[in-house]
């Protein structure tokens, strides 16, 4: 007997660099995290090196219809989880989780202990193999006859091609070789077919109630070899496994059960093992009795055994239920598996070698190329799949659609020293060269909250000390590449490893609140541009007047009662005056004259109306994602374009009613922004030379920000959970980052970092995916396709936008700050901080059952939620006052404030509600992590669930 | 031994009229059927008659702490589901389905068979049951002693008051008494306590290991007599079981799961019932092989043990499982059951003696009456309950804002001939007539959208001849009422039983849209009222004009313009003339002259966000009921009165910007609102006579149209989930109508019939249930609070608020279009066809596991559902066509396309899709209901499920 064994495949699997696996213990379903039951895919089961036996399909026949009309009639299937065919509506049901009756498993086990067990059965055909199993001394050779005739009947199978219901009792004289054509027919195009990966078997289960029987027949047969045993299964599969279950008839459904009973064994990963190995009648018993010891159990008056539960998203790790021979194998040869397992189990950034300080000038820098180089041909051979177009389609919208949002804001902030030219011609550039020379080419360049609000800060400071802006920008550039430089050499990026969930969180709650805060602050300011007229308001009446005789200026003036009110009534002392609209009046050589010639009416409830739709037409397209109706590709498509299709509605609503909404201003001509300038900014401009040392300070924490804003969204991506093959690279995208910052400084364009959102994004549509080979079996995440092309042609593409201004011009703002408002909501709802706020308002009785809740008590809980909101609301308070400019300093204070709740948390408290800091880290193993281990009958049920590792926390927007 | 068979109790029960002991086949969680688990309510059991004997709260109390400083802790707790004391986050976890490890059943079963069991132990306190208990061959009398001490030791419990953790371990040299009396307060303060029904018992099981035990000691009590032993149990309960399990030290948590498994055991009622009833070891063993058969296996690779599965809403039935001896016993005792449970089995109105036809004319009213008369003195006492007054409120203000609005669309239909003031008058009289005389008063009497669609019908049809309107309705009025008095004498209302499910949609389905298209069409008519000025618009400009020297009328003429555009641009020849607004210009005596006087800007939008603010926020606040936010009364309330928080905040808002959006029209005094006329219609007006005859023909088909709108309601509230104990009165309540009709005419008051809605939402909020007992226990649907004084002064009320006229102006229309846009759509989409309609659009995998699906073919149920929407659109066209006034009979004509499908569908795709009509019911029997029954392995599974009766489908708005 060959014995493959199990450890084998996981020591091949761990030669490559970061392949941890965990898929098996996740459950989150965050955009890395597919859920991974111990599916049939073949890269996975390579990398748990679990198993590498065969999938097995397994189908129960009933035999139905005695004494009249005996046939064979699929009932059941199952591959992992059982589907049951609904005889009256004709189909198959929804995959789901088989239940057993306890009695049905004993019946079965004794039966098969009496009956006939043949383990390497060398038939090659369904006729050698009912030969063989009907050779049992208690059947009377006629009786034998009329068993291996009925064995040798064709099953109905349940046709789900032609979708008709089975022609159960169809008496229609058809030859038989007809039918078996079309039977064989049927069995190839059964969609199950292609779903089924090749190398697959099939094992039968036939059962039923033989009114000639005597006593109860039994028998389980393992083929030598699998065969194709005729139309005997509903997909053509080679047959391994064979097990009749016949008998006299009996009171309920006993057959039935039994069959089902025997089906669930056999689909039993744990049993498949067993029994594909099992030498004798003993081992196939030992093999049921294992399934029975671990089964679990639901008592009757709490449990209604007729419910049928849906897959679930996590299935236990089969690691555990590994026999001992097995296990003692793994054991020595899984020195690696034990740690990555440790890593996950304390839930922390890996502390990988790519964030090992080296201790040499630069050291971390010439790392990261040394690791990435080898892998430089293979970013661009990797990109060839189809998969990557569609991608390269949904980021570049992303990208425009931020381009477009960003510059518009920008131009707000820097009253128009900046704008979508630049915007766009810096996205174009920085992402371009960013996706050819970093350490992570997945991650995508924007414009990013943080630095658009510091942005702001910086201009309103140079305007209330009267600087130039962008030369005095240019020097705040310099010296932020230079502390960047700085930062590299230093190797300062190992530092990340303290930022932790905490840290993220806050950063990312304030960003969203800026986002949202910023979006309705501009929707509201509308209303002053554009007044509502309420009904005696002093916005009313307009007149044209035209500079004909008697009619000027001092007229108008002298004539104007002053004993009235002076702007609601005038009296009108001119004759040549229309009621013409301002606008065909100045057109017509006259004046507009009065309070309300510069009201627009019905606009600013016009922009709350586009700011409205926006907004939740883009907040429902998400949501299309997990809902019921459309096929999963319409689905995935409207809510991954949902910022875009937002638009596009707002747009269309505002071009239908035509209404003078304001609108995205984009430049005519390629020429920056600010008119008179060209594209080099000028070092000095007006400002006082010493400025250009001053700016250091501003560049400070710029830099502290800028290194924040980009490591933070670095950890992310690299999360373990992604499964990257290829390695982060820190040290080099912070050089790269440093190296843009110069040139777009000196070029006056925007400054990039990284953003976390449209960087997800990017990855989460590149996400390679096993096929689902089983009914109801949700795919297995593989890794992502990690390559430079896709980026590399969404920067060009977001170059080339630059001309669509013709197009862009039609944007209302109204719409794109319906846009700022989801993305800052999404934002907010997607982190774990917002989760615990909501809990606050939530009765203990009704808070969902996070494990977080299991394992911390409620006051710490909110404890720490009210630590963070107090956080928070400081920084809000710090960024309201002038001391705004120094907000990325306090962003750095979040991790000292982190260090400081060592004193108040335990580190198994902050285990769950954030994640440890190194040295927390190392306190453990000292402290002991889980002291109420020591009592046996606590917490230690949901240990499988506890490791599981967590999910990326932020995840915002088109994602 | 006393054994109280459950078969007498049943018998007692069912004396009551209407008591059907339906509600534990319930399983829709509809207004009417709360999910009914074999909970410990004690009307419930009586009912049922499947127990008497007392709940049991279970308690886990294990031995940790081996071996320096043991002590007993409670880590679980059972009454229904199981709640794990959660360690780490001192709480107790959400209560769950429990789950066992077969092995440690199988371990508890034989250390129960080798160990000690006493039953009817005569032992009065802790120490006396401590002695017997240890009273074993197997120990020396040190150990003994030991193990005594032990056992008295006090268990810590989880002190859920006051909310802290457990002082588990703490070493305070507090005296013995001072703990002991802390821990009886803490046993007595208990909120546990509160909630178990008096006459609950308590069950111990005591778990752990025991280091100086050299083999497993395990005995099981039942006490004669329950009492309280000291603070054996964190509740202050007799106990009358004590199980223990101590052992000495064995790998896993083998204790901890035996004793989970010892109180699963014991929670399970059936097992319960034996073990009471247990006389020895063997039926001891015998009850725990019992649960052993019955229980739910789940295998092991496909579900992961750790899962916490939350209480199911439908729970088994325990008639089943009742042993032999039981289920004898009620065999011959419960042929009414049996007839019950047969008509529930059909899904159909049952056909009681209310709806059987007596054959002399007027029988079945004299009949209501007689049945009727009898509860007349408990339908005032029986209000006498706090409830009643929270449900007159809600309803109170259900109805004001029904009559507010219908009174709107009233005066809209009818050009002013009725309005608000006919509206509220007219509620509040007959309404309250109504609940004063009809047979069900529960009924809450209303305008409703079919009569208003007719009255609309009939307004244009009377303008199109140039009647009289008023006198015309007169006529029509009093034939109705002939018609329907005719319907009374004939007994026709016992026709009802061919309304199923498939009119009751189509009606419902059909008055939705036409809600919805009327709500979002009059919000679009306002656009034209109030048009949008878009740029280039010829609504610019106006002027007010004062009649001094050379301004005259004249003068504007003459100075006009011929050769341009005669509205856009008027020179102006005047003098005398100012930029007032036009009101303020009226006022100072002036004229305001131009295009631009009659448009009043902004209200067009701003009308459209109100509409759609009232409408989104009335969605909202009815959605909050299922969330997890705020305390459940909190929910309750914020869902219940959802319309009238959206009113509110639409007329906030509308104040708040002060515009002058339409208002609601109110009269300023108590006369009618066409002005001109008394409270009496005179007959014939200016009508010539012959009208009065040919009045006949309109009212013939509202008299179709009024039987099958008040007799609908009137099926769909007298169902049999309701449990209504005074029974239905269709002829009376019919009787009622006929006389108000002639009433309300006669004083040219809005019709009434009974409206589905709201009447549902009174019944709603009157409805009794048992108070959850348990963790995890959804409260238990005892009936209704069946009166006639909540609605006698909820329209007393009603009449009162006639004086409410000057609040009642500040309510702009839009919020009313938003309030009926929105009952619209909430009755749309509680409907099943709707349901059917979403299947339409969802691909076969992602539909939800609905019963109908796995019965029906998904062919035939999108056949039935086209059918369904064709015959919706052709109601619609003809309402659309001149023939609309016909529409009744088109109603009507449902009924017959429903007895037509029966040539197309089979009866048990009827029954899943529909109901049966009468013959079909009786066709059943032949046929055979479930033909693929023959075949054992097929349905027979899901039969539990199928039996249970349909939910109300329609159940729309403020419910």
């Amino acid at each position: 007997m060959e014995m493959k064994l199990p450890g084998q495949e996981e020591f091949e699997a761990s030669s490559a660099p970061r392949n941890i696996p965990s898929g098996e213990l996740d459950s989150n379903p965050g955009p890395g995290t597919g859920p991974s039951p111990d599916g049939p895919s073949d890269t996975e089961s390579k990398e748990l090196g679990v198993r590498k036996d065969p999938l097995l399909f397994i189908q129960l026949n009933e035999l139905l219809g005695w004494p009249q009309a005996l046939e064979w009639r699929e009932t059941g299937r199952w591959v992992l989880f059982e589907e049951k065919l609904e005889v009256a509506a004709g189909r198959w049901s929804a995959p789901h989780v088989p239940t057993l009756a306890l009695p049905s498993l004993q019946k079965l086990r004794s039966l098969l202990a009496e009956g006939l067990v043949l383990l390497d059965c060398p038939a090659q055909s369904l006729l050698e193999l009912v030969e063989q199993v009907t050779r049992v001394e208690s059947l009377s050779p006629e009786l034998r006859g009329q068993l291996q005739a009925l064995l040798l009947q064709r099953p109905q199978h349940y046709n789900q091609t032609t979708g008709t219901r089975p022609c159960w009792g169809s008496t229609h004289p058809r030859k038989a070789s007809d039918k078996e054509e079309a039977s064989l027919r049927e069995q190839y195009q059964n969609p199950l077919r292609q779903k089924l990966p090749p190398g697959a078997e099939a094992g039968t289960v036939l059962a039923g109630e033989l009114g000639f029987l005597a006593q109860p027949l039994g028998a389980f047969v393992r083929l030598r070899d699998p065969v194709v045993l005729g139309s005997l299964t509903e997909v053509s599969l080679p047959s391994r496994f064979f097990c009749l279950l016949l008998g006299p008839p009996m009171l309920g459904k006993g057959y039935h059960e039994m069959g089902r009973a025997a089906a669930v064994l056999l689909s039993d990963p744990q049993f498949q093992w067993s029994v594909r190995r099992a030498s004798n009648l003993h081992d196939l018993l030992a093999a049921l009795d294992a399934f029975l010891e671990e089964v679990t159990v639901l008592p009757p008056g709490r449990w209604d055994p007729t419910a049928r539960i849906p897959p679930p998203k996590c299935l236990p790790s089969q690691h555990k239920r590994l026999p001992s021979q097995q296990r003692e194998i793994r054991g020595p040869s899984g020195p690696r598996l034990t740690s990555a397992e440790d890593r996950h189990r304390h839930g922390l950034h890996a502390p990988s070698q790519e964030l090992q300080r080296t201790g040499r000038l630069f050291g971390g820098l010439i790392q990261d190329v040394r690791r990435k180089a080898p892998w430089y041909p293979s970013d661009f051979l990797d990109a060839l799949h189809l998969q990557c177009f569609s991608a390269v389609l949904y980021i570049y919208l992303a990208t425009v659609t931020n381009a477009i949002t960003f510059g518009g804001l920008l131009g707000d902030a820097t009253d128009g020293a900046q704008g979508v030219l630049e915007s766009f011609l810096g996205t174009a550039v920085a992402g371009a060269a960013f996706c050819l020379m970093a350490g992570q080419p997945l991650t995508i360049l924007s414009s990013t909250g943080p630095v658009l609000v510091f942005e702001r800060l910086l201009f309103s400071f140079s305007r209330d000390y009267s600087l130039d802006y962008l030369p005095f920008r240019l020097w705040v550039g310099i010296w932020v590449a230079t502390f960047c430089l700085v930062l590299v050499a230093t190797e300062a990026s190992v530092l990340v490893r303290y930022f932790t969930r905490f840290t993220e969180e806050g950063f990312c709650a304030l960003i969203s609140l800026i986002f949202i805060y910023d979006a309705v602050g501009k929707m509201l300011n509308l209303t002053h541009t554009y007044p509502i007229q309420k009904p005696g308001s002093s916005t009313y009446g307009c007149l044209c007047q035209y500079p004909g005789p008697g009619g000027n200026d001092s007229q108008w003036i002298r004539t104007r009662p002053k004993d009235r009110d002076d702007i609601v009534s005038m009296d009108l002392g001119l004759i040549n005056a229309s009621l013409l609209p301002p606008p065909e009046c100045t057109q017509q050589g006259g004046q507009p004259r009065g309070p309300g010639c510069h009201t627009v009416p019905d606009i600013a409830f016009f922009s709350l109306l586009l700011f409205l739709t926006s907004f939740f037409f883009a907040m429902a397209l998400k949501c299309v994602k997990t809902s019921r109706f459309f096929p999963s590709v319409v689905r995935k498509g409207l809510s991954d374009f949902s910022s875009v299709l937002a638009i596009l509605l707002g747009c269309g609503l505002d071009a239908f009613l035509g209404l003078a909404t304001p609108k995205l201003m984009v430049p005519r001509e390629f020429k920056p922004t600010l008119p008179g300038r060209g594209w080099l900014v000028s070092p000095f401009g007006t400002n006082p030379w010493w400025w250009s040392v001053a700016a250091a300070l501003p560049a400070l924490l710029l830099s502290i920000l800028i290194f924040m804003d980009q490591q933070i969204t670095a950890v992310i991506l690299n999360r373990v959970e992604y499964r990257l093959q290829k390695g982060a690279g820190f040290h080099l995208d912070l050089f790269c980052v440093a190296v843009l910052m110069l040139l777009t400084s000196v070029l006056g364009l925007p400054w990039y970092v990284s953003a976390t959102v449209i960087s997800l994004a990017h990855m989460d549509s590149l996400r390679r995916e096993s096929r689902a080979c089983a009914p109801g079996e949700l795919p297995n995440f593989l890794g992502i396709r990690e390559q430079r092309l896709t980026g590399l042609v969404v920067f060009i593409l977001t170059g080339a936008s630059i001309f669509l201004a013709p197009v862009l011009k039609f944007i209302p703002m109204p719409v794109l700050y319906g846009i700022f408002l989801y993305m800052g909501v999404a934002a907010l709802s997607s982190i774990q901080f917002t989760k615990r706020v909501k809990l606050l308002l939530m009765p203990a009785k009704h808070q969902p059952d996070l494990l977080l809740l299991r394992h911390v008590p409620l006051t710490r809980v909110h404890l720490f939620t009210a630590i963070q909101l107090v956080c928070l609301g400081l920084l809000w308070i710090i960024k309201s006052t002038p001391a705004a400019i120094i907000f990325p300093l306090m962003l750095l204070g979040l991790v000292g404030v982190r260090k400081a709740l060592e004193r108040v948390f335990s580190p198994q408290e902050l285990l769950w509600l954030d994640e440890l800091m190194p040295e927390e880290e190392r306190s453990i193993p000292e402290k002991g992590l889980e002291p109420e281990h020591s009592f046996s009958g606590s917490d230690s049920e949901d240990s499988e669930l506890m490791y599981q590792p967590k999910a990326p926390e932020i995840n915002i927007s088109v994602n």
